[in-house]
């Protein structure tokens, strides 16, 4: 159970108010609150979503490799693909028309003349993701998903599945490729038994107590091996997933290189408001960000567990971890500083979009601008202190399922 | 192409614009416009939908003899079941709830006992639809889907299908039952050449010529049929459809009962709209509502031209077609006029949670309240002038894919 931290001067009313209002967080959060910034204004993750955007074009190769071996092995009738954690906007459309440009390329899809291949596409995420926004966005697609070449792109039917991939989301034997990028380091809740212990730190930080690196840990582990265990059963003999994570390039824990760095001055700008008396800081101590970022070494390890997968890739990528494409030096010679106080309000802006639902529900929204302003300057000084770039690291799986 | 009337005094500016807004209607409107009223506010139609819910409660037999059926005949390892126009609010759940029951009564679920059936269901309606609302909703259904008689339902998973039922929806050969309840009597366009022929009415009104009356016939034939076909390329050898329409119950194109009066009651108040100079007269003979009740005798012709399905069961319903289950005469005493006040508040509700968006995009937000104050009076006045309760027909058809 949880372990609830409060101030013990408190009296019994506010106990039992500060207590539900905890035990709720832990049993319903997630599910209804770990999702993207809807629609398509500011601070949306449509807007907002560059360096997924850049983890999906660095590992492209990797996908069309998998989506070439299915047609080549399989060559299903009907392919049935997967995209797991798919939210909204510009990177769910650029996943389908990755898929349907690869299947025109493939020599195995013109097998039968008569009733060539079709796709049908299962686009999932948790239920409070903006699946109207991506709904409506589907028209795009048809403009986008001309073929390479000429070639008319197969078929295709794309649908939306709400629910939790650590649930079983399709029937037996039913799913040729799962895809899934920047997703499964999400984890299903906030580690059990973290409680405060996380003193001043919403992830693992370098003032983190190793136990609490440690529940992180298991708790990765545990929702890990869950979702391979989920997949094996909904993944046809012979089938494929390919598994893009955030994760770290080193061993040690606590060290996850560029995106360490961003939840550490998240908390930093949370023990500033609490330094000035606007957030409490039991409150602070009790807010912890339900993701883990593996290592290569971690998550083979958890493949080889499950046993039902072959590993046929697996890739460490360090990307670019600026928020935007433009270069922080300007090519006009501006001063360095403007660019990089363009790229702290930038990198604001993205980390706003994929954590801001689960910030409102624990603080309320009142400190949100603040905040994300406070955590601007830091990250810009931050970038202005470093000589090298930024990166962030992902890693790329490509398991099949055995026969 | 689209027969545009305008004022021929008008000059070549508003003549170029009125044309491109009265195309745009034609080639963009239905897709975008033709959804019901989301979320669930006053006027929403999760909130107004009580006679679509009378419908699925009255033709339930039917759908679940068809459930049975494919049960008993096809056993499916896993059920692939859709629901096409799903909307959003209690009905699309109820419909899930339904099936999940009849397949826990039913002795085929149990043969094989090691890997008991699984059933998919994809919830389908335009792009516009409340999709959010929906899957928000579905765990509720966990709740409600608790089998009578204490028997556990079938593991079941939901996605949501965006897409016109008049174009192609899934893959060849992989749907065992199709539902659709009160949706396929919706066009796939206002039919062609209609332009601003039904002058004063909003649909097949008495004063409505006979020519614009073959128009919609034509277009229902045309889109029936299509959607026919294109289902028979998606259901399996043997598989079901269960359709309900709005229907008619005498060959008499204009005579529809209580659903033609509502549609006549919509046109007077635009027309008393067009007389206090509020609407353009030419925008309210632009505008027709895209929807066909047709008679069981049109259905059957149309299912006998197709060729590819059986009818195993046709019935026609005479629904009341009060839009709350309370009777308008109370059962205290109170004056039948003020019952009649709030069925005429009910069913302007019912009406505008339908049709709304249709209206906006055509004449703008500005007439709304007006228009279905207007509505709720003169459907009062009208239920005070009859003797007997109004009813809607609806039209069930249970037909089988030939094998």
């Amino acid at each position: 159970m949880y372990d609830v931290c409060m101030n013990r001067d408190e009296n019994d009313r506010n106990k039992s108010e500060t207590i539900a209002s905890y035990i709720s967080f832990e049993v319903m959060k997630i599910e209804r609150d770990l999702h993207m910034v809807k629609g398509d204004g500011e601070f949306s993750y449509a807007k907002n979503s560059m360096i997924q955007r850049r983890a999906v074009l660095t590992t492209r190769p990797i996908l069309e490799k998998a989506v070439r071996e299915v047609c080549r092995d399989l060559h299903p009738q009907s392919m049935v693909i997967a995209d797991l954690g798919c939210s909204s906007g510009k990177n769910t459309l650029l996943f389908i028309s990755e898929v349907l440009n690869t299947i025109c390329e493939s020599p195995s899809r013109t097998l039968n003349e008569e009733s060539p291949m079709e796709v049908q596409f299962f686009l999932n995420d948790l239920p409070g993701n903006d699946f109207n926004h991506v709904f409506q966005s589907l028209e795009q697609l048809e403009q986008e998903c001309a073929c390479r070449g000429g070639l008319q792109p197969p078929p295709y039917y794309v649908a939306g599945l709400p629910g939790s991939f650590y649930t079983r989301l399709f029937p037996c034997n039913s799913v040729h490729l799962f895809h899934s990028s920047i997703s499964v380091m999400w984890l299903s809740q906030v580690p059990e038994h973290l409680g405060c212990l996380n003193e001043g730190n919403v992830h693992i930080g370098a003032s983190t107590h190793p136990a609490v690196a440690r529940l992180y840990q298991d708790q990765f582990e545990k929702d890990f091996s869950r979702f391979l265990q989920m997949r094996c059963r909904e993944i046809v003999p012979g089938g494929r997933m390919v598994l893009t994570v955030v994760g770290r390039k080193r061993e040690e824990v606590f060290d996850a290189g560029g995106t360490t760095k961003i939840y550490e001055l998240l908390s930093q700008g949370l023990r500033t408001l609490v330094s000035e008396g606007r957030v409490e800081k039991e409150k602070l101590d009790s807010f912890n960000i339900p993701m883990y970022w593996p290592s290569t070494e971690e998550l083979k390890q958890l493949v080889q567990q499950n046993g039902l997968l072959h590993i046929t890739d697996i890739h460490l990528f360090e990307m670019d971890g600026s928020p935007t494409d433009e270069s922080p030096e300007s090519a006009d010679g501006a001063p360095k500083g403007i660019a990089a106080l363009a790229a702290g309000e930038r990198m604001s802006a993205t980390l706003r979009a994929g954590t801001e639902p689960l910030i409102v529900s624990h603080f309320g929204e009142s400190l949100l601008d603040d905040l994300f302003a406070l955590f601007a300057r830091y990250f810009t000084s931050y970038i202005e202190s470093e000589d090298e770039k930024s990166s962030i690291v992902v890693i790329t799986m490509s398991l099949e399922a055995k026969h």
